[in-house]
């Protein structure tokens, strides 16, 4: 889109994708990446060598930057694409002036740890960013897709139409097709509740239920993300919408979901500690699971399947019996 | 049930698992199926031979029969699981008076041919049966499931409250659980139009698209299916609950159903009476398009997925160009 300068956050795989899509419609990119090894691989091979590693950029088109504050500086909207637990550790050494008259855009599948707080209050409430200069990007979209060009859809949401459409305009391309909203909670909050849900289904799944009963356990799951964020944030929204059931199925339905790879071992008798060693990584969901718990202290919304993931994961809950309760609460 | 006199009709696999589910319960089976030896192997050594021939029967506990008009006589709930397309055959030796003070129970996941009614206006308007003495199975359950005897959701709709009740109570068991409803348009639709979508979700993988395509596809489905059912029959539903969203899930995420298959042999181009051949039978999607089709010109409800598979079905429109068009409706 001609004359926006945009900074990303981030060298993960969703951040990958979202340069590749920004590139491909012309729009060169102020990129942060952490690690020193794959700036450079991308400034002289073109490629991340990490994630998304068949994608490739035009080694001269984006300006790779070793700070946060070198890629803000140079842009006027800010895509934060880092995981959720690295968020603050990524942009602590920035003073909040330099947020001031940028537009935020989070594309974070996670809460803020520690804060329990989506990245839409985080910004507004810590960084002094208003809402009509923040936005989030959702969708049922995994990154490796994007990486293929499977066409893909993303919703773009924010409380300022007019900064929905910008958004709209800067990430659709001929494979991703764009829809503006103004929900940033919903959005936000389902792209980290699927995740729990996306565990859950993992330890049915390890447990030896079987398709009939993950349907059962969708439908139930896509009710119960709807009244929780109709508690928290009460406004007109289809809960259907691809942003929200769509997300949920890609990611419960996903055979390399690391949420529901994580639920499988759990299901299947393996600690959680040992399911999060042996992966080598911690799922999104896990921490996901504590916040909405601590959220949901406040609105008392009936959640029995994000409260049996909870038991599970942080109360040592045998698997077997909280989900055996839980079909019990199912129709 | 005790005192229950259950007549079942059919001798494929979901009536199979009907009668496994019922015979668990306790309650003896007035069968009818029309093949011989099935009955024969049923009568001996206690297993259908051609669908779920891992499940095990007393021979002595149902009552095996030739014709329906003998399982009819011994009943007073008759459970037609038949597949729509052999109903009338099936039925039409029987005097209109046979139905006469029977509860007549739907297990048929399709509308009766060219005739374009869902079960109950058939048996309502052709056979007078009063709608308070007509009921609906539906939920999220392959038949392959219940044999395994893993557990599953039945949804039993009338809108006679006391018999969705006792339907409750007649099928639920140690795997099956059931929840009773009102309404008897919604899941009989349901189950028509999620084989429709079925067939969509099979062509868009036959052609190449991927998992985030599909995720949208299954929330626009839904939307769809949502919109018909109100226009045909407005009452209070949620959609989400599942033997609607739960029925479309397990359908269009299976990687056994034949509607799905069928629809990916004609995504990757071969045509529709050779996929059909090839499969060596027809996808009850495959009527059921034509069936919603028709019953449209009288609600005009904006439906492009179910269009856009009808129009590659029947109106032999490229799928490829047939799907790039869809897209641009979907969100």
């Amino acid at each position: 889109v001609a004359g926006a300068s945009v900074a990303v956050l981030g060298g993960g795989s969703w951040a990958t994708a979202l340069v590749k899509i920004l590139n491909d419609n012309g729009t060169p990119v102020q990129w942060f990446i952490r690690d020193a090894e794959i700036v450079k691989s991308i400034q002289t091979v073109g490629r991340n060598p990490r994630y998304l590693s068949s994608v490739e950029f035009d080694p001269s088109f984006n300006a790779l930057h070793a700070t946060p504050k070198d890629a803000l500086v140079a842009s006027d909207t800010v895509i934060i694409a880092v995981p959720a637990a690295f968020l603050q550790s990524s942009i602590e050494a920035l003073p909040v002036d330099a947020w001031k008259n940028k537009n935020v855009v989070s594309a974070v599948k996670g809460m803020v740890p520690g804060k329990n707080m989506i990245l839409g209050d985080f910004f507004n409430q810590v960084l002094n960013v208003p809402f009509e200069s923040f936005g989030v990007i959702s969708g049922p979209c995994h990154a490796e897709e994007v990486a293929m060009e499977k066409l893909s859809y993303l919703t773009l949401a924010s409380q300022n139409p007019e900064l929905a459409d910008t958004l709209c305009k800067l990430l659709g391309t001929r494979y991703i097709k764009t829809t503006p909203s103004d929900d940033i909670y919903g959005t936000e909050y389902a792209a980290v509740m699927k995740n729990i849900y996306a565990i859950a289904s993992g330890i049915c799944q390890g447990l030896g239920y079987g398709d009939n009963f993950q349907a059962v356990l969708v439908s139930n799951a896509i009710e119960e993300m709807e009244k929780f964020v109709k508690a928290v944030h009460p406004i007109s929204r289809d809960i259907k919408d691809s942003a929200y059931l769509g997300d949920l199925l890609v990611t419960a339905y996903s055979k390399f979901s690391r949420n529901r790879t994580f639920g499988m071992m759990v299901g299947k008798g393996y600690g959680v500690k040992t399911s999060q060693l042996e992966m080598n990584m911690v799922a999104e969901g896990y921490y996901a699971s504590a916040c909405v718990h601590e959220v949901n202290k406040t609105y008392h919304v009936p959640m029995p399947i994000a409260e049996a993931v909870y038991n599970i994961l942080y109360n040592r809950y045998a698997p077997v019996m909280e989900i055996r309760l839980l079909s019990d609460k199912l129709s």
